[in-house]
């Protein structure tokens, strides 16, 4: 159905070696190549048959491929496009799995021969274990894949990755690289953020009488510290406007509280417990919730 | 067993029902009293027979009583204290259940006469659920029960409670009030705070591509505003040092990614992990995960 006769995913981590096994047995007719510039982690996908063929080498591995799927950290992006740029045919797809996008495209743009079509790809999937060993051809199953477009991106790339994510199960929306950073600076990397100063905050010997409320919390700050300083590095704007959003929210409670304006404290509670409650229901809605 | 012929909750929500069903199945010889200022709720305690017998009149609940238990608002104790205090024979043990213990214990001391003895307690058990339709008589089953004590308690008084919460299934602490009341506001309060505070950061419409990891760091923001309005309001003090040591870890954090620095951001955000490890390690080994 989708005319790629040969894909090949850069890095084998969770995410890279899940895309590789979902589309190893997800579409059929097309050739999935894994790289890694790990000889050890080359050795475990070989071993674990995440995809046809496990290359040695990064030009082998992009040579003649239709599409080429980046999932190695974000930083390390700009880097990558300058090597496999010419190698790389004309016409092909050059896309990513990093969770964010306006450094990528930028990047890109700076980086990549103009005979190639990048789009930036984010599938919202992971686990809280790490590594190839984790690795599931369904993990995309259900999950939201968001693509990122520029005025500079080709219309014909983001429909056939619309159908390349589709074809793995994912529910794919289409935004700016902006917007999608904008958005998940507040929804994702925010609370990440703010769950690791939260504990920062605490003192060891008081956490004995932590319950479920600080445990469910803090749940992200247990997230891989590497991953998570490559996502925040690589938003650092809107990171810093959301901290400074959540400052303004928490310093607005801690007057009313100050105040002891119970009117005030209430109605900032209620709003927030009605604005989650919303959100809940619209995820049950969307089966989206697990 | 324990020399209590008869105990009174007053407050028949969902902690103080629990109590009651707790007592009722958990203690043998003791008549277990509730009361209610409102007779619709008396009406379901009756219908749902949480305990041996609903008083309609407050004096009547509390007459004779060994021990009185408050299960109301933490804001209405001291006038409680007031209303009761005539009317508690020598020797009764008064308690509570609230969440914040260093108010609770000054009013006792203004308004209780000195021939009762006054003793925090802190059963940290609770339900997204609530009202008595939710009671169970297993709550408190694994509970940390937190006793408040200060140079005024009656040693006694504390050695009977320990008994009491224990029967009841509760893992029995004893502290000051004000030590509770600082950790509480850290482990407890502060994590309320944060996630009300991060909902209200976010805009409604972004809030479709929220993952679990919003939905967890913010759980705790759908719980009952008025409950944890009464709480924040009566531990004003520490929760307001909790928000500046919260800002503060989160300025540093947004100085970190402000200025690129990888290295701390990295270091800060490991140094979450790794603490937070430690927590869900010691949960583990005193299998109070679940």
């Amino acid at each position: 159905m989708l005319k790629l006769k040969k894909i090949s995913v850069i890095g084998m981590g969770l995410l890279g070696s899940s895309v590789t096994l979902s589309a190893k047995s997800g579409l059929s007719g097309t050739k999935v190549i894994g790289y890694s510039h790990r000889g050890s982690t080359r050795d475990k996908a070989r071993q674990h048959e995440v995809a046809h063929e496990i290359t040695d080498s990064l030009e082998q591995a992009v040579l003649g491929a239709d599409m080429v799927i980046l999932a190695t950290p974000i930083q390390t992006f700009e880097d990558y496009f300058r090597q496999i740029g010419p190698n790389l045919k004309d016409g092909c797809i050059v896309t990513d799995v990093g969770s964010t996008k306006t450094l990528p495209h930028q990047w890109a743009q700076k980086r990549l021969p103009e005979s190639v079509y990048y789009v930036g790809s984010h599938p919202i999937a992971g686990s809280e274990k790490r590594g190839l060993e984790f690795a599931r051809d369904d993990l995309l199953a259900g999950a939201k894949c968001i693509l990122t477009q520029t005025e500079q991106t080709n219309p014909g790339s983001i429909e056939l990755l619309e159908k390349f994510w589709s074809k793995l199960g994912c529910k794919v929306s289409i935004m700016s690289p902006q917007t999608h950073d904008r958005i998940f600076g507040l929804v994702s990397h925010l609370p990440h953020i703010a769950a690791a100063a939260m504990v920062n905050a605490s003192r060891s010997k008081d956490l004995q009488f932590a319950g479920r409320g600080f445990i469910d919390t803090t749940r992200v700050a247990s997230g891989p510290a590497n991953v998570w300083a490559d996502i925040l590095l690589t938003n650092s704007k809107n990171c810093a406007k959301g901290i400074q959003k959540l400052i303004a929210q928490l310093e607005e409670l801690q007057d009313a509280v100050n105040r002891r304006d119970a009117e005030k404290v209430e109605k900032l509670l209620s709003s927030a417990s009605e604005k989650r409650g919303k959100l809940i229901q619209y995820k049950i809605d969307q089966q989206e919730l697990f």
